[in-house]
């Protein structure tokens, strides 16, 4: 096997079509249903909010689908993207596992996001779109989609859930940066906001409530449509360039991978490094285990219930079925903000059902401390959420040690942490503590699933 | 001519020789000057603040400098350093001239720095060194050898300007990441700090003074030594790797550069860049036109004077002949923190000396307006300092237009921003201005340069 650090793939090497799990999978996705009506929707029922492009490639079985040229030449300002051997890491650990990271943050926005951000602006600019609107937690998905809507001539109104506008400006700036405007939710710009902003004029508002009023906007204009950064089957399609660029660089390594980690909130960088080596799996390719590893404060994989819900907390989106903790479930405030929701992708949850993954959730502080001794052996400092992988894949080699095993381990390292040094700050600082949500609030939660008619529960 | 966006080198192809512009000057440097006796200084000299590899460096005149097998391996982590075609800001811009850009961000730190980091701690490490001490300012170079020093288990202890310190607490956190430990400056830490504090207990530091107490600590204990992050022939010898880099991908390319643009402060980007381009045409080939972009706030190469004078503030360093503002000048407070040292490296002050290179001067206000240019044409966020290598690229540009040619521009980009969004956040809120120093405290640092011997002035 080569010793070297890192694969690099041309840039005429990039992958030229998205890869699509569902042309795969043994069992078809259960139908989304209407919010009102509470029946499968058609892809009509979705155009309000998206364009039609987009829509078709939720319910695509096609196996691949091509990544239109104006999206592969932005991509190139940052694809393909490294592939890393953690020599250091193994040597620190003691290892006799391979372990390989992909690096998603060397894109401009320090993330994998701008992977979903680009397409979605091209195919809303090619259906004639004027403006985006959409939501932000920690900020990732934000300054992803202020980046791509700039590129293709968009408007972008971000709804930033506002604990994090307040905590982060510099998030803001940064979307501003790019052209996009981002103002802090609840706001004074929905109904729905003026709503919430009414019962309680201080609420530190939550993503639920930034995606209702992203949604509601998008609905009310013709010219304006909503973008939304995971969770949905065309997001983690397009995030599967990245599982696709590791297949080839780890055969550059003459290796496959026996474990495949990724960490998981919405489910789209997951899926993006997850589906493409499953997919080769389900066709007589080698399955590797794939772990799925969420915060221990919002474990929707491992504590929630596999059941159809909505997507925000007014309840204005259709209903999917996943693996959910409730849409009225707050999180608490933990440092991965871009782990902190309700739901995971209704794909990952499938392939959850099917036995296809594993999933396990880590505290932020054993996450931190794993980060720590990446960031010491490795270089780079991890962003909060890819910690998550880190701790993840860190088991994984230690458990090889344990066993005497050489295994291959790939896993997915999301983002740099340049933007989250507060949360490292309050790390050594010994005020990171683990977060932990309230298990009758989660009870509650869980209970107030919506009802649906019973051939879809 | 090829219409690639990014020109990738495998890690085989990284240059395994620094270039020594040294060997190929038609004029020797001048000689560096003891701080008591102002006699010429010998390599033991420097003995107790730099392990004799580096000193070695500092005056050698061989061409070829070898890299260590264990440097280059790290250097692997990320380099070699990509370069890529500005195709976006050249439509953006509407300009014949073609412009590449060198990206140093893809760095753990994020810039340029560890390039010359890595180096320093490997030499001091081989020569037992225990400890090192060092300043930073903004806090790449803090960052850069905490990163480094980790790596070969040295102790690492920053003393950070306290404005910086102050209103960067997350740089403190990175450089903890890395295990290093940093104080604010001036601190209660060294005889110069407590003196300093005594006289004024809120005084905001300089990078002078944070210099003054590192070499004192450096200078006490034999285990302890000192690193610079600029300004020194060392430095600058390591950071060529980026220019020879350069080069080689321009020739993928299939150019080679009519201009070459780099932003200075102590200079160590800028020669890393220039100095191999240089050296090319000193040996017969292609000689570009060089611009060193410096800010209109601290223009030690634009207004400056050449003549000898001290590192720091408290004089206890040798004396280089260079273009300084005078070591008792305080710079502004802008936002360029890299860019904000009183003097210019002596190499880069004496190729100015020789023609071989330009100057110019621009003020931060211009400097932002083209740095968000950059990021909506390309995507990365500069870091103020590379908004000044990205003006003055603009510029070239944009005189290409006016004069209908299609030049070939190449610039660094020696960092991303994502550190430095708050300044961003000043930009949009218009509350950036046009820092400018007092004409007459120039004047008066510049009247107040030590005396040399005459046969050296």
């Amino acid at each position: 096997m080569s010793e070297k650090t890192k694969y690099l793939l041309d840039e005429s090497q990039m992958p030229k079509s998205w890869y699509n799990i569902q042309a795969d999978l043994p069992k078809q996705l259960p139908a989304v249903l209407h919010p009102g009506t509470m029946e499968p929707i058609s892809p009509q029922d979705l155009e309000p909010l998206f364009p039609m492009d987009l829509i078709m490639q939720e319910v695509s079985l096609e196996r691949e689908i091509e990544i239109p040229q104006p999206v592969q030449d932005i991509y190139k300002l940052w694809r393909p993207a490294p592939l890393f051997r953690a020599h250091r890491l193994e040597k620190a650990l003691g290892t006799p596992a391979k372990i390989f990271y992909k690096y998603e943050g060397v894109s401009p926005a320090g993330s994998h996001k701008p992977n979903t951000a680009i397409p979605q602006a091209f195919y809303n600019a090619q259906a004639g779109v004027k403006r985006i609107t959409t939501e932000t937690g920690a900020g990732q998905w934000g300054t992803s989609i202020s980046f791509a809507g700039n590129l293709f001539g968009l408007e972008v109104l971000v709804f930033q859930v506002r604990v994090s506008y307040d905590q982060k400006p510099y998030r803001k700036a940064v979307m501003e940066t790019y052209g996009a405007r981002c103002v802090a939710s609840p706001s004074q710009e929905t109904q729905y906001g003026r709503e919430v902003l009414s019962k309680r004029p201080d609420h530190p508002g939550s993503l639920g409530i930034a995606i209702s009023e992203a949604v509601e906007l998008a609905a009310q204009r013709d010219d304006t449509k909503y973008a939304l950064g995971s969770v949905l089957n065309h997001v983690l399609l397009h995030q599967t360039v990245t599982g696709l660029e590791a297949i080839e660089q780890l055969h550059m390594a003459d290796v496959e991978p026996d474990v495949v980690v990724g960490c998981t909130g919405g489910g789209s960088n997951f899926g993006g490094i997850a589906f493409p080596f499953i997919g080769q799996g389900l066709r007589g390719g080698k399955m590797p285990r794939i772990v799925a590893v969420e915060p221990a404060a919002c474990p929707s994989l491992t504590r929630g219930k596999y059941a159809y819900d909505f997507g925000d907390t007014a309840h204005m989106t259709p209903l999917t079925k996943m693996h959910t903790l409730g849409s009225n479930f707050t999180p608490p405030g933990f440092h991965a903000g871009g782990l902190r929701y309700h739901g995971m992708a209704p794909l990952v949850s499938h392939v959850k059902e099917l036995d296809l993954i594993e999933a396990i959730a880590y505290t932020q502080v054993e996450c931190f401390a794993a980060g720590v001794l990446f960031a010491r052996a490795e270089g780079i400092v991890p962003a909060p959420e890819a910690n998550h992988a880190v701790k993840g894949a860190i088991e994984e080699a230690l458990r090889c040690k344990r066993e005497g095993k050489s295994e291959v381990i790939l896993f997915n390292l999301c983002g740099h942490g340049h933007f989250d040094m507060a949360s490292y700050q309050k790390y050594f600082a010994g005020e990171l503590t683990n977060e932990s949500y309230d298990e009758n609030e989660l009870a509650m939660a869980l209970s107030g699933l919506p009802s649906v008619p019973g051939e879809f529960s």
